[in-house]
């Protein structure tokens, strides 16, 4: 069995000490937040992952689900931990109390849903996606489609997917071939969608599945693409099930990781077409499914942070164990936490964990202040840094999540290669996370085109100048955070010089595209700086009477001293390397 | 199925054109190595690889080893595919002729062996092991244990096993427990040893398992181990099969990857003791395990190299085939090659490759010429060459590999996550090397201590001023590799630094082990940018009559344009980052 246990300190340092309670209780809606609300919520939800939800994890990973006809078997006691999942509340937690949810900030559950994806990643995924559907129906769906389905969706009785993908219309979806003709109030929806995570399974009674298509008239292109509600079972007026609708699943992938969630190919219309419901307006589906996406790719990352927080348990607890040789300096043989490169790679995996956890926070906090804040102003600046935050909370902590996976199984040498002992589970499982939702690249170029260039940078230097700030207030906080000042102002420098050139050569798209990924994973690993020099304040100003708080020091020292330094390497890549990524001849490959 | 094309014209550029036939053409028993020879080697070599073994690949990984009572089942096919290997003569291609090998040098071998790695590594991995096995025999065994095993093991007849690692006993041997009793002109050996390789099997009759085990009054730690060859069936003394020994196979394990390899968990002594032959001195049997060890070290940096190839392979062709969007300035949907982050992805993974490859032939000139130069200097100072890079070509290798696999599955997007495409195979193939045979924090503590601090630095200034040679030989190349020269420079001043740094520092061993990795790397990827220095000063001589050497001019830039700058991290992480790490207290992990 693999365990867990929820990093409740960690992650209340973050919410009530970094961010502070006060920034959510200003917000509509959250007048009730307080340090208590936030601590009894995250201890429920850490009894349910460690309890529930991570005992089925390497159950699910050994067996897998089934298909057989049509029907797809999730492993065995997923079925009842769903419905548990459901009927603790745990689905509903932060959604619109008009519709049955309980309108909690998005940060609070951000923080409960990294539990689950901790605990296992693959159950997770089911609540995920259903999120997805929820938001798209909410912010675009009609009256008619929020009455009938949102409430469902919400109390998880049903569940919701994501339905993008076709075999020639990956990362582009221009070439999504979907079609979908109107039928007076509905069109009929036809056509082949793969990689569509839960797209069957045997968990609820129905399923509603949001899937882009194009009208027979539609423009060629991303402006040709309309977003549909296309349920599993009709819903009759009195909200009971009715027919069976014209889709159903084909076949499930046989996949890397993650093996509870079932990957479904699903065929639409192959009795005259799928039911379908317009969501939003016509062609512009893509939009639509966008709004939902941040959302998407916002839990992507929280993905790489979950995963690699129970790497980093699993892998600190083998370490304690086991004892092996003997460290510089000890009398006898050691565990092998003692080794100096044994502590190097657990606090590699520690520090990086707890920034990528910090920053995927300060983002769903964005997110909840553009939501709800009685300024507009405030909402607009939210908005920016939300817009800005989630390609790098996405893609940085997701490589990020993999670096530190793979380093869980350096430190079981041996046995992490042998699946039984579950680190290869994380290894695995954190694999899909650089790749959907977008892949790295894919987050880079958003990064760089709509992030970056197309405001003129006005985002990013917003986000610097909040960057100095901190540290100005870090420098205030006593010569004990010097070291880490320093080493972040320089970060800070250097993806503030990258941020210029690439402003100077945005006339070439060729090199933009070029210095992509590495100026995302420069923004992410500075952006990771930036949260160890407030973790640092905030821990020098709690003195030392909780020794969590020397911990949160050790961490952001750390991380200054081994992880920020490749900023330096990215920023060379960059500035002297991108030409050469630019101009290659790919007859040269 | 997996495809593999040996990429020959890579392999005949480092060995023909870098580093030379005339410089085996001199060794004793190479006089007749010439291009001609190399080319057909490579050639045939390449056919059976791409024609026997890689088809089998994917079977192995999916069908795996199965134990039937005390039998190991491998895949379908295997069996047929092994005994075409030895039929074929490529067990013995390196070995003694006096024992039945045809003699030629390591150089050549490690190209050969590459190609098995490449198209099918859990299969390379029998007669890996088995090299180990003649190796120990051939330097340390007496000549009965010569005359009966080893033309039977180079012949391929028979395979061997390294029976080292206990539950107890992984990266620290002093631990071992296994017995051995002397029973006259015997032992009789007691114990458990798990992670053997190939331990079980049914493609020979017989397996000679080289097993360490301790003298009953051997003392403590690692003085008081012995090694000892083991026979699954003891040898007549007409060298016919006699009675089955009292060892046996009891449970193999579920891996992450290489499935067609059985590891076995082996017993022995359970019927009172199983027959054992001394191999070389009492108590001095991790030294020679030793011997044997900087071959297989040297042997896993070679998988490091063989599966990134085969990934690149892999992921090239993908890339070159799959359609999806346009590339910056394409008028229409393009290859997704040519998007410029695929075009860096595929170049991180093709420059490294080569770099690792070429490091990794150029130690094995080393050991070459260190058992078969006429002069006992350059055979001395060969060997420390050897010694010296070692490590390096051990763990640097690795770790890129499993960058570069990890790449191979985010250039094919979801597909890659999908287990049927093949590039999840190599990523989870790939995760063993930087495990097994010394993990990459144990090759790096070599390097510091054994390889470093005990000379003084000598074997190191060597090193540098070897490349700082290479360097002006690059300069007087013309100033088409100024570039190169002057990033490989810097790196090569980067290496120089830290070689004085932990020089200066060695009386602290917590410095030089919290440095120890990011050390290894930085050699690695200094050494990298050495073979790219040597490579363009060649392609430049070559001219523009074959586009080959354009493409080495193309892998280079790249290399010192997005790789080496991480050396300049490395540097900063050992120089300022050290002392943050050896001081950390375990307490705050």
């Amino acid at each position: 069995m693999l365990e867990y246990a929820a990093p409740l300190r960690d992650m209340s340092f973050v919410i009530e000490e970094v961010i502070g309670c006060d920034r959510l209780a200003v917000l509509e809606g959250c007048e009730e937040v307080s340090a208590d609300l936030v601590d009894a919520v995250l201890e429920e939800a850490g009894k349910f992952a460690s309890g529930v939800l991570a005992p089925l994890n390497r159950v699910g990973d050994v067996e897998g689900c089934r298909l057989e006809g049509d029907v797809v078997h999730t492993p065995e006691g997923w079925r009842d931990a769903y419905a548990a999942f459901c009927e603790a509340g745990w689905c509903s937690l932060a959604m619109n109390p008009e519709h049955g949810g309980q309108g909690l900030p998005k940060l609070i559950a951000t923080a409960v849903s990294e539990m689950w994806d901790s605990a296992n990643m693959a159950f997770g995924l089911c609540p995920l996606l259903t999120n997805g559907a929820i938001e798209a129906i909410e912010q675009h769906g009609d009256e008619n489609l929020q009455a009938r389905y949102l409430e469902k969706l919400i109390a998880g009785e049903w569940t919701g997917t994501m339905n993008l993908t076709e075999p020639q219309a990956g990362s582009d979806l221009s070439a999504v071939r979907t079609r979908a003709e109107p039928r007076g109030d509905h069109y009929l929806i036809t056509g082949q969608k793969i990689f569509i995570t839960y797209g069957e399974h045997d968990l609820t009674e129905n399923i509603i599945h949001l899937v882009l298509a194009r009208l027979p008239d539609a423009p060629e292109g991303t402006r040709g693409i309309s977003l549909f509600a296309v349920p599993k079972f009709l819903v009759n007026d009195d909200g009971s099930l009715g027919e069976r609708n014209d889709l159903r699943c084909v076949s499930i992938e046989h996949k890397l990781g993650i093996h509870g969630s079932p990957t479904a190919v699903m065929s639409y219309g192959d009795n005259g077409g799928a039911v379908g419901y317009l969501v939003g307006e016509e062609n512009r589906g893509l939009m639509h499914m966008f709004t939902m996406m941040n959302a998407a790719r916002h839990a992507v990352g929280r993905e790489g942070v979950a995963v690699g927080e129970a790497a980093y348990q699993h892998a600190l607890k083998h370490a304690r164990e086991r004892i092996q040789g003997q460290a510089p300096g000890a009398a006898e043989r050691s565990a092998i936490v003692e080794h100096p490169d044994v502590k190097r790679m657990l606090m590699t995996m520690k520090s990086q964990v707890e920034a990528t956890r910090a920053l995927s926070y300060v983002c769903a906090l964005a997110y909840d202040v553009a939501e709800r804040h009685a300024d507009p102003d405030a909402r607009a600046r939210a908005a920016r840094r939300g817009d800005l935050l989630t390609p790098i909370v996405k893609a940085w902590s997701t490589e990020v999540g993999q670096e530190v996976a793979s380093l869980g199984v350096q430190v079981h040498g041996g046995m992490g290669f042998v699946e039984e002992t579950g680190a290869a589970q994380y290894y695995r499982d954190a694999r899909i996370t650089t790749i959907y939702e977008g892949t790295t690249g894919i987050q880079a170029g958003d990064l760089v085109g709509r992030k970056t260039l197309r405001d003129g940078g006005a985002a990013v230097r917003e986000l610097l100048a909040d960057m100095r700030e901190s540290l100005v207030a870090l420098a205030a906080a006593g010569t004990g955070g010097k070291a880490v000042h320093d080493a972040v102002s320089a970060g800070v420098d250097r993806l503030e010089r990258v941020v210029d050139w690439l402003l100077a050569g945005a006339a070439d798209p060729r090199l933009g595209a070029a210095a992509a990924v590495n100026y995302l994973m420069l923004a992410g690993t500075v952006c990771g700086g930036w949260m160890m020099a407030e973790a640092t304040r905030v821990a020098l100003a709690a003195g030392d009477a909780d020794p969590f708080h020397a911990a949160k020091l050790a961490s952001a020292r750390f991380y200054c001293a081994q992880i920020l330094p490749r900023a330096g390497a990215l920023e060379q890549a960059i500035v002297d390397g991108s030409e050469v990524v630019a101009s290659l001849d790919t007859a040269l490959l």
